[in-house]
């Protein structure tokens, strides 16, 4: 039985979570659904993006993720199937798949469209329990994805603030700071590497050494180094980038 | 094996969630816990009862649903066992039942005494532990109600603000605010569809259109719905009703 | 197929925690994945210890407890596994083990080396996912933790603020404030229980007598009791001590 991630932006104070999952286990009672996070800001797309493409792969493949971050919920926007490296991804169509596709281009997209595996009311407000929670629950009961709808192309990509720069100088920005502070950016470990030993990178009017490891500066200090994204990260060891700069999402970065 | 659901106002920082797992896994190994939410203010009776309500019959018939919102620990408050709609629920004597029995009548409340399905040592402060997780397991593995103690009549009820009016207007008010900062109210959708199309809301001053879903108006402006509670809501499309107005749980509503 | 829970200071905001249940489910399918809680403060060792000890014995014997609160992470500190009272811990060697161990003393601690168990690339900051989640997923399939490296005696083991005294006097201090705004000190309940009937507790200039439940005193008072955790607590009857006093972790507690 194939497992099931949630991926939202419900937060973890109201129902929401556990009810989509008791709409699972009625359909599919011996799935095993995994959250990646409830804790995507509301309608951040750009997030969602970014946690999905950094969680996926780490599960097995045929794993169900389902992603239900829906600004655009009671409008006609689309629900969304793309399988993409043996993984499958259920979603709305609002490019939450940019950035999972870029480094794992979907073999398929499929409009999900046959209303006889949602609930049989759909209220306006919440697909989560709705749409995605059964669809889920019946593709990890070994549902075809063609039986959902038809295939589709034109699906929305959002778009994405690409690292730039010219020889050895590389311009990016923050996309967001994590629990701990860290400011992930938008330059990639491929582009950074390019630029051999002895980088530095300069955010908020501070400077400081691309490092390998948290070990290569004592506790305090600011640092870049690759984090576990394969994206550069600020850092400040055993504290919080975050708090000790005045960075925060968007802020641009400079690598040279 | 059926499901054992928690909704707790334990938060999630503390070791008290886990704890509870490791005792129900202990006793019924194959149990699937599931958290509704742990995001109840502490000792919020009425929230307790609104997400129970809202969330239980989503689950399949048969599972045990745990509610440990509970500022009478180590009273002599009782602990119930209620069955409803073919759930369980397994609860403190405090009215947090309210909601769901408005709907969904209990068929019979057992008063859990039979203290040889506790852990052998219960603690003054913690019976979500050493009562609530234990029993809860017993019931998975199969144990009848009848065997927890007597049944009883005399379950406390919370005291509840039902909408009120006269023709053409209806008087609520705010219960609470979700994540996404809607602003959940009393009045029902049944309530609210007497008064036919082009209804309007006022509340903090403010008046919006009763609209069917967040796509009939624009970004930013403020909204009532009929939300996935069966409850009117008032929100702001793409924003935080909590935010926008001057308004909180027990602010008046007025739907005309 | 034993349960792994985890401990971090993850946070649940990102997608850390879910990509460990993914690298752990890909190599146990069958595990049961349990999180005790992933709220410590970041890099906070003294409160990983605390929690580890609360939450660990209440789990069934065999099962493999994680504890990913690691602000060594890319220095050469060592990855331990302890074997005590039934139970493993996996951990870096920083001391989360010191107040499990001061109960329930490790029979072998082993150091972790073998790293055909580990992901075929270990990050320089994520090893939760890397090292961690696999070799407990491996555990969890039956491997022998002799076969992850040497046996080793001198791990890390924290400095402990044990409560101190003489006659009629027992001084100790707030060791952290729980979701519920109680203040856990590290005065135990057999120290206390010395002091016989009518002791009373000075914390911040106030004093209150140590009851024994929450219902031996009206709402809003303060008073002192054992709670769950076998410590003494300061607490406000249906309220917060850490709102209502001037009080945190650090704050001297007398008990007489």
């Amino acid at each position: 039985m194939p497992i099931i991630t949630l991926t939202t932006d419900f937060g973890l104070k109201d129902h929401y979570v556990g009810v989509m999952k008791g709409v699972i286990l009625g359909v599919a009672p011996a799935a095993t659904v995994v959250d990646i996070t409830h804790g995507i800001e509301p309608q951040n797309l750009h997030q969602a993006a970014v946690v999905l493409a950094n969680a996926a792969t780490y599960f097995p493949a045929g794993t169900i993720h389902v992603v239900v971050v829906d600004p655009g919920v009671g409008t006609d926007r689309r629900v969304l199937l793309a399988e993409a490296g043996g993984h499958l991804i259920l979603m709305p169509d609002n490019g939450v798949l940019t950035r999972l596709a870029a480094v794992s281009p979907p073999e398929r997209v499929t409009a999900v469209m046959a209303a006889r595996f949602f609930r049989p009311r759909v209220s306006a407000t919440f697909h989560g329990r709705d749409i995605f929670a059964p669809v889920a629950a019946h593709l990890a009961n070994g549902l075809s994805p063609g039986e959902l709808g038809p295939t589709v192309d034109d699906w929305v990509r959002l778009e994405w603030p690409e690292p730039c720069g010219e020889a050895g100088r590389i311009e990016g920005l923050v996309l967001y700071a994590d629990r701990f502070g860290n400011l992930i950016t938008t330059i990639d470990a491929e582009t950074a590497a390019a630029l051999g030993d002895g980088a530095r990178a300069t955010v908020a009017g501070r400077t400081c050494s691309l490092v390998r490891t948290y070990a290569d500066a004592p506790p305090g200090e600011v640092v870049a180094l690759v984090g576990s994204s394969d994206l550069v990260e600020i850092s400040v060891v055993q504290g919080s980038a975050l708090d000790a700069l005045a960075a925060g999402p968007g802020t641009p970065v400079t690598l040279r």
